[in-house]
């Protein structure tokens, strides 16, 4: 904040609200660089009071309410005051000009994408527990997967597994139109759809308006089934993906899964604080063609994407990133999830995927699962 | 658009998309007053042709080459844009301004709310069809439910059996901050606490992070459960809540019960094209006082919601509502969802809801399923 010369942010969006204050109880956070921290609540005020460990909260009805109450708690008004501008919607900032006359606005989205980057040890303990529950669903998954099942269906079901062990049900993304969820299975064929999201594979989904992940079509024997199934815990999440298969998958995937494994180790040899995002992903591009996947590394070609880690948290894209364009160093208590994938269209897809934190001399895996092919 | 004076929309938002061109990839849509629409894809273009029923697609990968690709295929750009400034991010908006100079920005999101709440024969029958699945779903919960279970590993589970019959997982809001979500069990205690949602009673959850719908409570024999679950097919939602017992719940829910009946009834009644939803609101305000419910009708005193229904269709939050302020007819073909619900703290909450559609004559209901509670 000091850097952006902003005096104090209003906190508006939920997970930077639950960052900072521990709470998602609707309202707002008035968060001054030289006082004390106004949690300010709409509903439900004793609830949030319950949850956040700030000492002061007060309630209001009204967005109008909030500059005098500001003024009331806190003395004075800032001269600027910064915003999430990258999800702040345009009609919420008109009004904030208009009942903070005179204060300049700025964008404070930054603030909270550096400060969350890098996870404390309770953070960093958290994933780890949603990573234990996504083993959990992987071990019982097996016992699940049955043939003739369709997509959605299994990925229901493993839906249920995860919830009974505390996973909470929604990934949440850092964006307007993007959207994530727990049922991402795809079969043989619909492996080799990309879709909307920035991903290698999009699957084949439900229908036009959910375009993405489980669809309707049956599982069938030999098939790859590629399961990238993220858990949250506490707000919290860890993503991984797996192979699953009903009896043997064709050789063609087994060999390109054991090359995902190769690509998904060479990164996991450069993560120690200082590595660079860029040079590694550029690194698994090489490898990739070395190894005789260069139209079918990130996606089919023209639709390869061009990362293949995401930063992880509180949401499912944030900073860092490995890939084209972010050259910064790793820091410890950085966490990403790292997935090489090849997609085959008209086949299929395969893929590993784990999330890691950046350790002192180097990384822990928080989703410690065997990485063999799941076979059935 | 012309009472406006908007001489050109572009569409940025998901279901704003999907409502006027059918796809939910990745993109924009350039629709001019006066010319045809023009859809711009990000990823993935093929796919977008495929789900859409315009004719004419066209592929850009950067926000800055939107303006010239509008000029080269419409021949100029408007003298007024509008945008959707409910959601749209402040972000985004500069970047607008920046890419259109000379171009005022306007705010369209009006024009989609008000266009979107009044739903065509084909939407509401996707609607009926979400009905349908919301109807198996109920019907088959009474075969799930056990006790013991933990009310998260019973939403799970409904999901599940929604899921193979075509539901979609997701339900969708228009807002920042508010998430839906299908898993709305509270069973006894739970009911009667209120979280951050505009809602009579918002459950106790799964964490801070997560802090509305099911928990981690066992459900026990002789409790209210009440199941709010809505359903989704092709981006369509119906909303419906039923009550669920092990064995009998004490007279005085069923009593409860009976009075949101009696309440969703004398609603019904009065739905038809000219009725006005704030008349209708207040009426039940008097008929839950005249029951003896004052203090629990729509949650626990001070807490009280301020509606009893909430339009319905590709957004849980859409128009029109019945609701104090707002005084407006209903229409032949809206849709929404009447939900009176009582709300007991520290003992449990009961309550009923459908989804109906406003026909020439009445009503239609889209969630036919019998109203007796589940007695299991």
């Amino acid at each position: 904040m000091e850097k952006q010369r902003i005096e104090a942010i209003l906190v508006v969006q939920k997970m930077d609200l639950y960052y900072i204050n521990g709470t998602t109880q609707d309202g707002l956070l008035y968060l001054p660089i030289e006082a004390d921290p106004l949690l300010m609540i709409k509903r439900e005020l004793e609830r949030a009071r319950m949850e956040s460990p700030l000492e002061e909260g007060v309630s209001f009805r009204s967005i109008r309410d909030v500059p005098s109450l500001i003024r009331r708690r806190r003395k004075r008004l800032p001269q600027n005051l910064g915003l999430e501008f990258d999800l702040l919607p345009a009609k919420d900032y008109f009004k904030f000009q208009e009942i903070f006359p005179g204060i300049q606005l700025l964008d404070a989205s930054g603030v909270f994408r550096e400060a969350r980057k890098i996870k404390s040890p309770f953070e960093i303990d958290l994933m780890r527990k949603a990573g234990g529950i996504g083993k959990r669903v992987y071990e019982e998954a097996k016992k699940i997967l049955k043939e003739g099942m369709t997509e959605i269906e299994f990925g229901g079901l493993l839906e249920v597994v995860a919830k009974r062990y505390g996973h909470e049900g929604l990934l949440r993304v850092r964006s307007l139109n993007y959207e994530a969820y727990t049922w991402h299975v795809l079969s043989g064929p619909t492996g080799g759809i990309v879709s909307q999201s920035d991903s290698p594979m999009g699957g084949l989904g439900l229908s036009p308006a959910f375009p993405v992940g489980a669809s309707l079509k049956q599982i069938k024997a030999h098939e790859p089934i590629l399961v990238d199934f993220g858990t949250c815990y506490h707000g919290y999440q860890a993503d991984q993906t797996r192979m699953f298969s009903i009896g043997r998958m064709k050789k063609k995937f087994i060999d390109a899964y054991q090359a995902c494994r190769e690509i998904h180790n060479a990164v996991l040899e450069e993560i120690r604080p200082g590595a660079d995002g860029e040079t590694i992903f550029l690194k698994t591009i090489r490898l990739a063609r070395k190894l005789g996947y260069k139209d079918s590394y990130l996606g089919p070609p023209e639709l390869q994407t061009r990362f293949i880690g995401h930063g992880i948290g509180l949401e499912l894209n944030e900073l860092p990133f490995i890939a084209q364009g972010h050259a910064y160093p790793r820091e410890e208590g950085m966490t990403f999830a790292i997935e090489p994938k090849m997609v085959f269209p008209g086949e299929g897809a395969v893929g590993i995927e784990n999330t890691v934190v950046v350790t002192r001399n180097g990384y822990e895996i928080l989703t410690p699962l065997s990485q063999e092919i799941f076979e059935v």
